[in-house]
């Protein structure tokens, strides 16, 4: 497996001249375009990486998958798909339109910015801080790693930037999709979008999905193997971006993206990957990330379908 | 004249019974739909009105034209133009679709609330306050009526409820078209919404217009020739929502509506008119008072094709 | 008037190098993005003319006046409406989205590909022959030159090509705005399109519309007042493209533009004027031919506004 | 699993009631909304079927599947994906604005009405009929019954009525993503959707995709198992309109549903499935089967997730 992944970063690293560094969050437009790297942990808790898994990156939509299987948690399938659709939508993941032409107007699916607010805002705690805070902790659990934080610079630029996010927010707030103080909805979604990591912790956090939610350690059981489920096939349906049609085709592994480069992968009964490499397609998904990715499946035949 | 707009309050007065009250605004909701009146203003200052003509009403999206003349004054055409367009728009005036789909992303015209609340920005002044009032002032030197304020009540409940003008304003402030504290130019648009009047105030604002500018007692310029014009353009193009085009056809009179039920008319050289009636049709318009209109126009010739 | 036209000519001839020449119709590809010319009739007429005002072009989108008005007459305006809106639109003229956003499914008026379809399909005759006889016999009148024909070659290169114009008719026909065969509207719809005139020719048929309906020598009614006034609304609100706006506030002239670069004026009770610079601006219309209608308003205060 | 099946179909019988028959294809609208039945066949061959398993209807949208892999076949994926798309859609399987809004202008996957207008284009064949003919063997192959054959009244009733594909292909040609005669093509396309099965052939069916493509009782492979493996994506991510993101997370089992109220149904290695219920729900699949099969993928633990 090292000399697979060896082969294959060193294969794909010329993908990361393609792509473009995020850039409508200032603080990500400072990423190095040539990072590349990669770590696969099994279901013995083996862990593999090449590359620059040690590279720390912010999770951005990534998260998205993680708020999600809290918010199901915490208020159970019925009520949160009440609040946000199931559906894949053909648009880009920051569109506002389909607010506005579908009714009831609600978000197509969790996986997309307005979707992922309505989540945040279902996840329960007091306060934003708390909110927050059991998003990170599940995080931290997942990736067995109580040190992860969130980067407050990356925070502080979402959220002087985050308009576009802003508008989504009060556009569902105004037709009863989203309660309460819209800032402290974003609060907890730009902090949870900057939450730090490695590929290293990515890796352990897909091997738990792969896992179908348990422990790869202990056994004992993070999330119940019901919400993992219906994580995985989000990943699938709707977690590359509008490319996740086509990474279904060619990959076929559950897989969630974000603009900070990483990609989070957990191939069922087998592996949790963790994938950097900031340098983006058009679509807004690592750019040899996805190379590599559709590579080893076809080499492992990691495929689900 | 007299007789005939009597004539014309009794026999169009049933319109009342098939429009709604408009709802969104929760204060809006307690308007009497009942209300049905009419003022007109000739260039010689002689004043003719029936029906519910001392009503008390707010402006709404009338002021969109006073603000407009407004911030054209304070900063000229190139720069209004900038950041609003000029064109009419088939879609609901509060739509947010054409922001992401057209390229660059400006309020198609100022007629609708997105292109108001640019307009709003681009008056001069160093707080809100100061804003507002400029624009307070310059209707009630046009309606020669200083008493004119604001209903603060409404104000508060268009605030309150405004969530889907914060959508386009933080949408607009995404691409830039918006610069500055959103909260403050909403406060501005809110409140200009927000101006009390009746159908006489109205009547007067529509002389100035129908004589190019000028003060129908003194003949002082209050607002420019060439600025007049733009803004019976946009009277005629873009003035009654998305029933523009027709309401063009069958009346051919420059005229805004406003939610509150209310209508500016301008009929060049002749007359100024307001109308007001709060039973709306679906397109947000006064019903009886577009009857009332059109039928005036037919009697009087009063078209400007 | 010569003097002030050939200054015109010359001022804003460079405009024309800023201009494409439309291509999407082969045919029209072939055009010389030089030619630049115009004609104007006054209401006792006699004709100035300067540039290649005796340059033979297609009418494209200018005959959608002359057919709407045809379908006015033999239908009645309560019947063509029942089928075409009045309504503006900020997309572009050949665009399918609304007809199936918007309900009941019908075009949002007579100036955009697809209402045009329409009025075409609701002229009298019974034939497809006997139906584009019918406008290109109108034309003739009112440009008072019976040798005006269609040209073959374009009308059979609009045919092959035209296939957006037949998923408009298409998906009308399977709304109910269409009725019957679809290839014989379109034949009409294309043949109309393919009528051959010198800016002269157009110059004489907007006099026409300058005149309210008479014809400037004789007097006799050729169509209607009430309908020229539908003409003429259609022609400020709808005219030119997605454009129509900005040359409402800039000229404030009654016109129609077509792809091959024609413009069709009328400046009410004043004159008829024809344009013609077949070099497009980005929304369709003559780049030069704009600005000149642009220069010639504001010289000698033509707008309506 | 005849028990199992007996109870899921008494069990959820009432559902039939809640839908209703498709009626813009006239002729379908003559089918009886309680009609509802399963077949089921495993990867011994062995076939379980209970209801109205033996009731005839026309695949309808089901053939796409089936067009799809044959398209695949003759020309590759490579070529197949330069003319239609791999990416879900949140709009109705008609839709045409995406064709519109989209760049370049290809359908979003072979799914939806315009993607499989594209690949029934794609299958080789001199003529229309033996396109067709093709297709149509190639679902009596897998279905492993030569008797199968289309329905002549479904076929005209859908030909003469289906102006809103014809809309789409002629916009599609356009912009150069068909070619040829479009006519043609529609024959095609609306023959293979009139192809007429019962549960059991559309069963049989199911289990060669089930089975990587191979036949059940030979092993022969009818269809690779690189282009089964497409088919199985396409069904998981849009194999069932726009709900398919639900019924991913609710059943999760490749599936493509058919306004004829039929589904097909592979859960890999393990069944076939066909199921009838003329009646639909809102987005156009069988009301009753849906449930059905979430029912039965809950018992048996049939997702792929």
């Amino acid at each position: 497996m090292e000399t697979l992944l060896k082969n294959l970063i060193e294969k794909n690293k010329h993908w990361t001249k393609k792509g473009r560094v995020a850039t409508y969050i200032p603080m990500l437009g400072q990423a190095n375009p040539d990072i590349f790297g990669i770590a696969v942990m099994d279901m013995k808790g083996n862990v593999y990486a090449q590359g620059d898994y040690q590279y720390k990156y912010t999770l951005q939509s990534i998260t998205k998958v993680i708020t999600l299987m809290l918010a199901l948690m915490d208020r159970g399938p019925q009520k949160v798909f009440q609040y946000v659709g199931m559906e894949p939508t053909g648009d880009p993941f920051n569109s506002i339109i389909k607010l506005e032409t579908i009714q009831p107007s609600k978000p197509l699916n969790p996986m997309i910015n307005a979707g992922a607010i309505v989540t945040a805002s279902l996840v329960k705690g007091d306060s934003p801080e708390l909110r927050f805070n059991r998003i990170l902790q599940l995080a931290q659990k997942m990736a067995d790693n109580p040190s992860i934080t969130y980067n407050h610079q990356i925070y502080l630029s979402e959220s002087e930037t985050g308009n576009l996010n802003r508008a989504l927010a009060y556009f569902m707030k105004n037709h009863g999709v989203l309660q309460g103080d819209i800032e402290q909805h974003l609060e907890v979604y730009f902090k949870q979008s900057s939450i730090e990591v490695t590929s290293l912790d990515v890796a352990r956090i897909g091997a738990i999905i792969a896992n179908d939610g348990k422990s790869i350690t202990t056994g004992e059981e993070i999330i119940p193997a019901s919400i993992i489920r219906i994580a995985k096939t989000f990943m699938i349906t709707c977690g590359m971006y509008n490319a996740s049609g086509e990474f279904a085709i060619k990959a076929g592994i559950p897989s969630k993206s974000g603009v900070g480069g990483g990609i989070l992968s957990a191939v069922p009964h087998q592996f949790g990957i963790g994938v950097i490499g900031p340098a983006l397609d058009e679509k807004g998904n690592s750019y040899a990330g996805v190379k590599l990715l559709e590579e080893l499946s076809e080499t492992l035949n990691l495929s689900i379908f």
